[in-house]
């Protein structure tokens, strides 16, 4: 059964991430090809509030495949989640005529979204755009891959001078309260071990794995720590680690934003076209309320709620690889 | 039912693919961890045939997981096609007390592996490493990711070109007869076509495509031609397209060898590092005469000539994404 | 002496080099700083010659820094080579109240720049951008030091690939009749050999070297070869080889147009900065008919028809340095 | 007058930089070819002090071009500024028949080489290997030209989710007491301002440059902040910024270690081998306790205590014109 859509709002919000400009694309290219206008809402929820909307065409989206950020421009709004700044909201998306909305975004802002459909009977389809990954309903988001590469190049970088000086590197990687990109780009870096937020690695457990390596002369060490970890900060373990392997030279460097940048992979263009693809048909084909996610290769809509609140789980088995390797 | 396996050694065949080294580390790495004797096979076949082999320790495989290329050395083996070869290969096999072989290479490889296990008895265990994708029994092979992500950047580079000029482009990529990168890097370089060994996409469609193009002032144009493609070469193509459309400003670059080199991408490092582990621990638990690959996230042991004779097909989804992106 | 200059133009001509847009967007904001005003002449002379004419302000250059192409667009102009051409040019140029004109680009660019100055007396201003690096005023042109780190980034893709397989690889660059871009990435990329168009080595030369390497078991050699290098092209080269050395697995690599394009490296951006803010303050200063070039560090301006007529030579020593180097 | 020469060593010492390995290449391969027997000392002057030292031939030096680090390894040498640690230098380089040292590194190594050359009467040469570029005597020390790339590419990346989110960052970057890398990637990254060791530019100063550009609604701004900038860290002065503009959305990024490391670039790598060849030619040519560098394209010989004692000055030029691009 066909829905009655002939005008679609998109929009990106919360961090941004690399591929949302080619979701953004495939979302633009895919509804000029079903005969759909569509718009463009700058800056998340805050543009739909003020009605910094406009119409997009083919030629808007040229060139932007290949950039990371979002021309959209992305905000986390605090408006929006109150009931008058959802109301400004739907005042500027009725005005306009919309029939649907299109949210590029991480679980926050799904929440949003997910609000907005129940409160004011919109049609909303998410698509998700994160490098945290954290997202249940598809096994990979928008700009997870990208992150992770280039996580993994600032190792390589980071490995060449651990390896001259034979020194103790501490990484902090992102990923909020997931671990995904501190096990694979560990596991993609060689390093000796990964704190996580899933795990509860102790101190202990730590330095006795940096005590066998360097017991057989293992010349350089990188231990990952994701943001998230409840040991602390790289800075507080590199501490604690210090005080009982003082013969360690020890070195910390946090890669912050620049993982949020960067042109994204093919993995991430391809996937972002994808779902860029999907939302448009999903919505044409009455899908509402739903986020849009490849699982097994294969495109699914999961109500959005469930994708919201289902805490998706670090692969044990990567977990498992990473310690055998770290030997 | 656990085998009785001490000695293992590996090597890697045919054409190089980026990951090979992680696969190789891998594979020494957990042997290790297993406690079983690990020895590096070099240039492939040829090497077992010459008895150019050599015990490998955690050592060895140091600062290697982020090169592209074989340390181990590769090369396709006439020798090892012929009965003598192998009889050969396996005089060595036994004089080093080795109980089974890993093979990290293509089909022409995995064909050979057959046949020697077959003939000799000898526990064989293949991990797809070429950066053409034409393996069933894994979603992807080794190499394959980093092959597209070399094709994407050369593509995004043409096209700064393609855009200052207004030109059309033909783009060659690698692929052997499968098409996988073609497409992958099409959708992810924003190719206006992708002409495959797999569809018959006609210089008629090609052309036509081009026209309504031209007509709507499209700046700058990219096809893909995969190197199997059975139109010709990206000359051949090019030179019938000009004749039909002379107003197109038209350049052909072939990426060529270029495609298999690189470091590897955090997708390779991982993949190659959980089918290295996967490997060994097949090995352990009795599996012979198969490949190891990921299929939706899971190990999976595939008999190794089903994954050489079972023709992978291109994601028919993906090929209709690319459609309406390229419109 | 000051010049009276209010409002000048920029174009970019010729062959695409990365930097380009760096080049424009120094020339916009330093005009800007000045204030000037300042136009943008798209496609090239044929952009002046049809009235393709826009005025540009700070925000037109955003975000243009780190691209590579011209956002200006580029072409060859054959109606500029006429003298109704530059008449209709003038034309345009008076109707805009044009006071001087930037060009960005090589040396067919630069002679269009002479006569067109000289015919009608307008103050022309021009700024080395190619990545040919073929023009005497400036050590290096805006374009040249990107070029040669693709070039250099290549050669190590398939180094990898010829280690691999210890083979003979012939990699032909860019570089016109000029062989800067071939010695400069033959040094980086380690090449035992670097056939030149300056240079008069003879297939003897190159198969002599080839053989001592192979008498020394050298694993992988890679020869370069300049695309304007008299001895024929790359697959010639080849070719001849393989009739006297039959024992090397040879194989040929032709980079292309990917060695335009991409990101400009910090090199150029910085010399594209700072030719682009001397081209404004030349201007200013009653500079005309000059191109702006850095030698030795320090700005220059040298009379276009020297700069385009003088041969730029290969460093002898960077020369005797590559021969030393690949024993 | 030719010195006579048999038997040289070589070391890296201080801070690792890309082009390291390849400077040392250079030193290999020259040597072969001049016919002098050539060592490698591990670890910097520890190692000979510890009589880590090692005969190294062509093939020591394959494959080594291309990568960032040191295989050497480095280390900075307390003991080496004791007497006694000089001493038993002194006595493993008589065991060993060395006839002279070549070090590589930046001025803490040159001043223990110019101690060590004085109180043993050793010929010892420096090559400039720093990313910091902070030596006189050269223009660009190896190293360098990397770092700026990888300071640049990382600012490209924080520009994208800057410009996403219209938020203010502060980068941190490397140079020690220098602002050499943060002038450089400042201009390559447009970075609104750069806050540099050698500048008295205020807190002030900079506050009204960000209000100027809030109002002209710029809106994604980076600050560079030199390590040793004496306003303090990229905290101390985005928090001071924060108390004063307080509408701004800022983030702090300290690039660190990983601009050590990296493939070198071609410029890296074209001047470390013409500096390897040259060091070797110089010792043969009776140079000794002196530094060699690149001075305006041309080899220089200058006193080490000389490199070592003047301050290399920032271009003023290249200061200009960052003001005047980031209006």
């Amino acid at each position: 059964m066909k829905a009655n859509i002939k005008k679609i709002a998109v929009l990106t919000s919360g961090g941004d991430a690399p591929g949302m400009n080619a979701a953004v694309r495939a979302v633009v290219r895919s509804s000029v090809y079903y005969n759909l206008d569509v718009y463009g809402i700058y800056k998340g929820y805050d543009g739909l509030i003020n009605g910094d909307i406009e119409q997009l065409q083919v030629r808007s989206v040229s060139n932007i495949l290949s950039r990371g950020g979002t021309f959209l421009l992305s905000a986390r709004s605090d408006e929006f989640r109150t009931k008058e700044g959802r109301a400004k909201a739907y005042k500027n998306f009725k005005a306009n005529d919309l029939d649907a909305l299109v949210v590029i975004g991480g679980d926050g802002s799904f929440t949003g979204a997910d609000v907005f459909s129940q409160e004011y009977d919109v049609p909303v389809l998410g698509i998700p755009g994160t490098i945290d990954n954290d997202l249940a309903g598809t096994d990979f988001t928008i700009g997870y891959d990208t992150a992770c590469n280039t996580a993994t190049e600032a190792i390589d970088k980071i490995r060449d001078t651990a390896s001259s000086h034979e020194r103790l590197f501490f990484v902090e990687v992102m990923g909020r309260d997931a671990g995904f990109i501190a096990v694979n780009s560990g596991i993609s870096g060689g390093a000796v071990a990964m704190l996580l937020p899933e795990h509860n690695w102790g101190i202990d457990d730590l330095i006795r794995r940096l005590q066998r390596g360097a017991s057989s002369e293992k010349a350089s060490n990188i231990v990952i720590v994701a943001e998230g970890c409840k040991l602390g900060s790289a800075y507080d373990i590199a501490a604690k680690v210090k005080t009982q392997l003082d013969y360690f030279d020890i070195r910390v460097t946090v890669l912050g934003h620049l993982q949020r940048g960067g042109s994204p992979t093919t993995s991430d263009r391809v996937l972002a076209s994808r779902l860029g693809v999907a939302a448009v048909e999903g919505l044409l084909n009455g899908q509402s309320n739903v986020m849009v996610g490849v699982v097994n290769s294969n495109v699914v809509y999961t109500p959005i709620n469930e994708a919201v609140k289902t805490i998706k789980k670090i692969d044990a088995e990567e977990f498992r690889i990473a310690k055998i390797l770290s030997i």
